[in-house]
């Protein structure tokens, strides 16, 4: 039933055009991203620094999590400039999570969406202070001092946001990543370790699109659910692509997790169970969306559908 | 007028024991810290992270911005368990900055507060991971899913950390600081660098106090002059203890500045002019504190004193 990858075949999403829709949204995002991530012309001293931060954020990656907050805030009929806000912040949390990862002290990897790492490019010292000022700039973009945005769903999408970065998401996913190489995974450790490194923050992209409108407590579940089977099938098609596709489609190294010995699904499950799994997660994230019972959930559906059936 | 160091002198603050205050604020600091950055007993393999944060954080440090939390807090007569939250969040990112800038690729330092760094205990990516991890916890405090502390208070928080912590606060100081070591700098521009790296987070700790009750415009901006003029003093007395004091009293690498050239206030202005160059400011405080209005200042105003005239 997921057999094609062609998004805007008619008798998948009748009603819904995901490339024109992405496109609308991408303008916005990207015209945000550069306005926010901005070198102030009358400090020049900081110069160095914000070419670092904008170099790391600018042109480059798919921006899924934007778009997952935007589609989200869409089926909540929820505050656009709120959402626009948290579409760039959960955006510089990712990012900032790349600079550093790609660190020399971590994946140590000096190629990223086609160009030298930031590290490579600025230097070691600059790369971890860009990432420092990444994140502490996705929340200020979160809590802006006028009324475009209300207390309430400023400090939702701070929650939101810090929970998923922090401790107990994609830092502490980094960390149990870092200290499992070689070492042999279970099933369950593999799936604690995605879920916080790349899951919660998938995750968080939905439920802080959903904070900037206001859908009852079974919606929100829903949502929740979602997030979590998208989340999850992300990085199993990661780990699909990081065996079936080269470097020049990724815009990365390519089988780098096999080359440093990572443990990964393919490597757990087998390379067709591990398609398999993720279409059955993509099935679940789409029967959450029905029992959602959310009107306009069409941008989210095939969000889920491209990261699935993606082919970088 | 300032020459003593004595704070419990009874003639200089004849109704104030900071020595006691302060022990009654550090109790309530250091078990909430102590509670909030834990190692959660059901997922061993974030232990290894979780130690390297509590490290970083926990049984060092002079606390000084979560005690100017709590005493503006105190001025303003506000909610003192927004107050407390402000306070670990302040120290938390007062934490992971230095656990950064103790790295190899920045000041490559191996004693703080008289323990090896966390990098040198911990190794890098988990020092690297561990900065990041404690960043984001700093707002997951801020933003209790609960009554206690209003939406309104925790936006206001995570606005003022935010904004002091960034690009064009205590991470763009640090990048100013880097480019600028063996440089010749103009006074202006050592002002500058030291507003941002370590002035705008002292100044955020009061005006985060401030921000847990409610306080007229004219206190704010008394207290705001008050947080730059502390925070500008900090900075000069570093920079007289690093030529003053030894190791043992400082516990961390003294005479480093001068051993890495970096330009400080005793290289541009001299020794005395720099001290006498601290007392002025403190002057500038103290005034400040009486133009706010406010009821209480008394620990604002020892703090200051503190300051200015401590040993280490």
């Amino acid at each position: 039933m997921q057999e094609t990858n062609d998004l805007n075949a008619p008798e998948k999403f009748p009603l819904f055009d995901l490339s024109a829709w992405s496109a609308r949204q991408l303008a916005a995002i990207e015209q945000a991203l550069s306005g926010w991530v901005a070198s102030p012309a009358d400090t020049p001293a900081l110069a160095g620094l914000g070419d670092a931060m904008r170099y790391a954020v600018l042109d480059g990656g798919k921006r899924l999590r934007p778009l997952l907050v935007m589609a989200a805030c869409e089926a909540v009929g929820g505050n656009q400039q709120a959402a626009l806000r948290a579409a760039c912040a959960v955006e510089l949390i990712h990012a900032y999570s790349l600079v550093h990862d790609d660190m020399p002290c971590m994946d140590n990897d000096v190629l990223r969406r086609g160009k030298p790492t930031v590290h490579v490019r600025f230097g070691e010292a600059q790369a971890l202070l860009a990432g420092d000022a990444l994140q502490a700039l996705a929340f200020e973009l979160l809590t802006p001092d006028d009324e475009s945005v209300t207390p309430l769903i400023q400090a939702q999408l701070c929650r939101l946001l810090a929970q998923a970065a922090g401790f107990q998401g994609m830092a502490g996913g980094q960390a149990i990543d870092l200290a499992s190489v070689g070492l042999p995974l279970t099933s369950t450790q593999l799936h604690e370790m995605h879920r916080l490194k790349t899951g919660t923050l998938l995750q968080a992209s939905v439920m802080m699109g959903a904070a900037c409108g206001s859908a009852s407590c079974d919606a929100l579940k829903a949502l929740h659910d979602y997030g979590a089977a998208i989340g999850l099938a992300f990085q199993v098609v990661d780990d699909i692509l990081d065996v079936t596709a080269d470097a020049a489609t990724l815009g990365k190294t390519a089988g780098k997790d096999a080359a440093q010995d990572k443990p990964t699904f393919v490597s757990l499950m087998g390379l067709q169970p591990s398609m398999a799994y993720a279409q059955q997660l993509l099935a679940q994230a789409l029967s959450s969306l029905e029992a959602s019972r959310l009107d306009n959930t069409l941008a989210l559906r095939a969000l889920a559908d491209m990261l699935v059936n993606r082919q970088y």
